[in-house]
């Protein structure tokens, strides 16, 4: 009997999925749930006996949460990525590091085939199938809800038929959730106008005063909040989401290009994330130099975007990741932060490796480190070109 | 008797400089200012008064807000242009703008000289020096502020000395109002921590509501409000910041670095034009397809920051001017905007040009346009190159 | 009956391509042939005598030599763009050239599908599959190579059993000639090592001596030789082929990435496009400040690499393009070229838009535009934000 | 009495200034030279021993070759670095580590004041102003040539005055001569026009035939030539520089932007350094991926442009060098290199990391990792938006 390894969410497509492996097609289905810091333990107990509720022969939970961090977030951190300025790429991060594990339950399993649940119309299925290419191929790939394109009544029908007893109802809104944010999918985001309302957000505003937060850096990593320590950044970010989060910071939608050439658009609540990003950003600024600062951006954004589309096992991104390591030797200090319903401001930063120190000269007051006489020779050799370019172009008004 | 040119604000430095430079250096000053947005009829008159008054031999008041808009804010819109993602380069533009003028105004005078009044720890030295050195080579110029680095007391009592009544008092927080926002500094901005006090902001927080704004543009520029229509952008960015404004939205404070290579801070409020822009890529994001939004935003992160530098004649910056107009020419449309006190946020937007067309392809949605298997086909080939250094490297391995 | 059309160049596939499509698919067959500088008139006759005797309904010639300069050869020129710094990219911009005006034709016509003769290998495919996606989406695209995969000699055999009679010999070298240069593929070039030997290159190396050129170039383009002027730039770049050509210039072997991820080697020979390459950028040092030349080179190794993968309807493409020509405006001047066999080296440059000119100051003699002190100040500038990271990093050791 | 360093070549300049700062301004002179490669050990002892003559309290000879490599060739290879395309930063490099070695030698002897010979006119003057600025801060810094403007003539009066018997002739061509290649300066490089005459180029041409030569690189360093392995890779480089020298390859004429405005012209030759250069990016070619290649360019592009501005103390250097170490993993193994007279051509390479392997799909004939299919659906994704775009461009005519 052919093995298959299924990514199973419990929801109805891969539940469909099982049934459809399993009793239409004879495989020995082997469900894997991966979990980037979306689901609790509970849910993920309850997911287990769905899957053996429906037949798996085996179910496996990966606790991707550290790994997820370690491989992906911290490069996005220290790379203050937003994709076109907005999106802290919850989602895509996510299937990536998704897609890694269930290849390697493949690699683990001896597995002929691999299953994913993606429809043929989104990123994830780019992602999915190209990390089973790249890492395991060969292996067969089946993707039973793109290839058979079924209404979501006739997989209803098809799991009743096969004495499936699960909640069918459709939510209100689509939600995916993660450490790195939440993506929200509703009516409104279907179209180019429209704002998610209050009540489709998963994390409800319940803070209305106000509250300094102070974030502690280390070589770029998250270290500790309020001062409170912490072994491993993960725990600082769940930490400060239980904090921000209740503030609805970091609430925006991205409308942006997926792989397959359309354009995408979706909400998400990322107020940890945003919070570090903006704070991480706010402390490079005062500890890097200027072309620090500027090939960073160039790098992290294409990083981003190559990440976006699935693309996390080109060696191009160890060179980045090498690079926005080596940037981040000095990125080391307290971040000040305001959170006040619906937005937080950056306060300030306090690090040994501020370059804005007073001891170098202040902006705007007399400096000792140089005159105003060394000033007016860099003022004229700085537009010396510029001044010889005008000046031949002077000549041929001539 | 020579004649030397003044860059005149009215204030105590360059007000000394008008009884420096005419009376203990024989000079005859022409006082001139450069109104980029900032000053009222009535400011502009009583700043002529005072110079007369000092004793200059004429006083030119240049309305430079069209120009300033045509030359450079134009540029900066079409290219969402925040320096380090945050600030609107406000200062960075205006002096620019100023300083062409007065060049201009050199050259039709024929003066031996110009002086600017900038001090020598500074960004706005080494932009007027530039454009000086650029324009009117030749022309000597005389820093008077820079080279006799007199306390702000001696320059009082040498203007008393000299019989000059004026108002000597020194403002708690120092205020440039133009076009594209007001910088304020102060006392918290000369340390790495410390954000602004609610009264230090030039425009206080009046209203308390909610809002929605239409903002409608025509190629990448800003041509009616709420279905009004502008004869000149600058009118609708001006009728737009009297909506924003009391809003609060667009303040923040923004460390980065200057031309001389040490950091400087300094808050800013600019409604009008963070809503302009945030609206504007908003736009973009949706009519543009990827490769464009990637270049303009590389070109426009480099086009700000040697703008911020002083380079604005480099010939450069007309080639990719010539880019980012090129890039306008679907970037029509509307934005729905929502303001609220301290925040506001993009709704969406209705163009011609929206490539997020549901006729093409509904994000998450089957399309018509391809199907699953071409997407199969796509990631194999997308992501052959990684497969084939994967297995490659896997070979070195045995 | 259905039309179809079929990009048609008179070999073995695209024969075959005619009996199948019109006999086994029951098509009406209209053929074109499209010049972009490759075929001499008699070939194309010889063609299109061929065409009619294999039973197509119509065929046409396309000269397409300008149109290809105008639409894709001139940026190449603007932006001095060599693939990975090597190769002109002479059959990658001439596929697009041609594909265009294929998907013109079936407008025309009104045609109900499209056929060209790529194998399933390489990169032509995409370039034509992605052109007509674009320009005639709906119109059905047929490959027979490609999805017959039959060997040559299958085809031959058919060929023969459909009564034609024609070339059936294979040559050494496949031969691709174009305005832009000649592609030449062999045993040589299948593997990673090996140089194509002398008798393999199309053009035969005759000049013994050396002789100098003068190319004249008008805002970026080659508009005399020698002082010999043209009506297109076209037939510069043809003239300029047969003094060079003879020389052995030019030639090089190329190793890049093909569209579809794999490596791809092509040896090449074009004479005249390296030349006129690097006279270009000779100039263009001269007459461009430092940031232009950067900006231009990041553009344009993007433009390259784009049109390569067959984006060339891209409307980036076109941004980039209004950014090329703007910077060529003072690219206006002539260039001095020796010319020996094998090899070709830059004498100099006469430009009325030169900047190293004696008057603005010599490189190691003293200036009269600035002094020693000011470089000294320019130089403590220059280097302040490094001293200061310096020096804080310094107090961090204690 | 008061210490100096100065950087001594034994030139008129640099004589003049140990009189100079010795006698006439009291400083004890503390003479060094730092040897880049281009000096004989026997020439350093001549010019230790004028040194002396000339009445320096010591002089130190510093062996610099490996560190110039380890800090900054190995960098300048990895990342293909030819400035404008052209120019192998020769003389730019080496300043640098000279500076460096200067600084540190201040640094020790605990000097008072560090002074170099440079002119007001050049490069060298800011390369070495700001290397001490950063690395030894408040050292006063004395530049007698520049400073004084002094004529040859004058500088040879005031030597002969003090009793000095030295050369006074001046050679036709300035040479500088360094492991990295040689610069040669004369009355062609002052003009836009002229090539360098045979008899100047300091190695003639003796090769007449033609000689295959095998270079082996591990991870981006050049280990062995022609299986002869060495201990250093200066020592590699060395030995293919006696053996490429004779066949006068890499000469050229580089014109490039100045650090101070201005463009320069300079003749140079760099067998050894082309060959490895071509070589290394051949390689290269072979080993990385599309986007590995292309962010190496970019990078590179800028490291070369900032080392040549004196920048390589800034921390983005680090940044850089710590991106181009990551990439060169699998940049190891041989390419066969042809030199001819004044020519050579890189032949193939042979390397475990080979992505052109016929494994997995050969250029032009069918693979097995991918079919015909998988492309047809590539190119439609591929081309997916600007479908789009043109389909919504379309409709907007209509």
């Amino acid at each position: 009997m052919k093995k298959i390894v299924l990514g199973f969410s419990g929801g109805l497509d891969t539940s469909y999925c099982v049934k459809y492996l399993g009793e239409d097609k004879g495989y020995e289905v082997h469900s894997i749930i991966v979990n980037t810091g979306g689901f609790s333990e509970e849910e993920l107990k309850q997911i287990e006996a769905h899957a053996y509720n429906l037949g798996v022969k085996t179910h496996t939970t990966v606790n991707a949460v550290k790994s997820y961090y370690d491989r992906i977030i911290k490069y996005l951190i220290y790379g203050n990525v937003l994709k076109n300025n907005t999106y802290p790429l919850s989602v895509s991060a996510e299937r990536l590091s998704q897609a890694v594990h269930i290849a390697e339950h493949v690699q683990k399993l001896k597995a002929d085939a691999v299953a994913h649940g993606s429809t043929g119309a989104g990123n994830d299925q780019v992602r999915f199938d190209m990390i089973f290419h790249i890492m395991i191929p060969g292996v067969e790939i089946i993707t039973p809800i793109r290839d058979l394109k079924l209404s979501r009544e006739a997989e209803i029908e098809y799991l009743k038929g096969k004495g499936v007893n699960m909640n069918f109802a459709k939510a209100m809104y689509s939600i995916n959730k993660g450490l790195w944010g939440t993506s929200v999918g509703g009516k409104e985001t279907l179209s180019s106008k429209g704002m998610l309302p209050e009540e489709a957000w998963p994390t409800q505003v319940t803070q209305t005063g106000s509250q300094e937060v102070k974030l502690s850096f280390v070589k770029g990593e998250l270290k500790a909040v309020d001062g409170k320590s912490f072994d491993h950044p993960t725990e600082a970010i769940q930490y400060l989401q239980t904090i921000a989060g209740p503030y609805g910071v970091g609430r925006d939608i991205h409308v942006g290009d997926t792989i397959i050439g359309i354009k995408g658009r979706v909400g998400f609540e990322a107020a940890a994330p945003m919070v570090i990003l903006k704070a991480h950003h706010a402390l490079e600024k005062h500890v890097l130099t200027k072309w620090q600062l500027n090939w960073k951006d160039q790098l992290a954004q294409f990083y981003g975007n190559w990440l976006h589309e699935g693309q996390i096992m080109d060696p191009v991104m160890r060179d980045i990741e090498a690079y926005l390591e080596n940037a981040q030797q000095t990125v080391t200090g307290d971040v000040f932060i305001q959170l006040m319903p619906y937005r937080f401001q950056v306060i300030g930063i306090e690090s040994p490796y501020d370059l804005m120190s007073s001891k170098f000269g202040k902006y705007g007051e007399m400096n000792t480190g140089f005159t105003g006489d060394d000033v007016r020779g860099f003022s004229k050799i700085f537009g010396n070109q510029t001044s010889i370019w005008t000046a031949v172009k002077e000549e041929n008004k001539k």
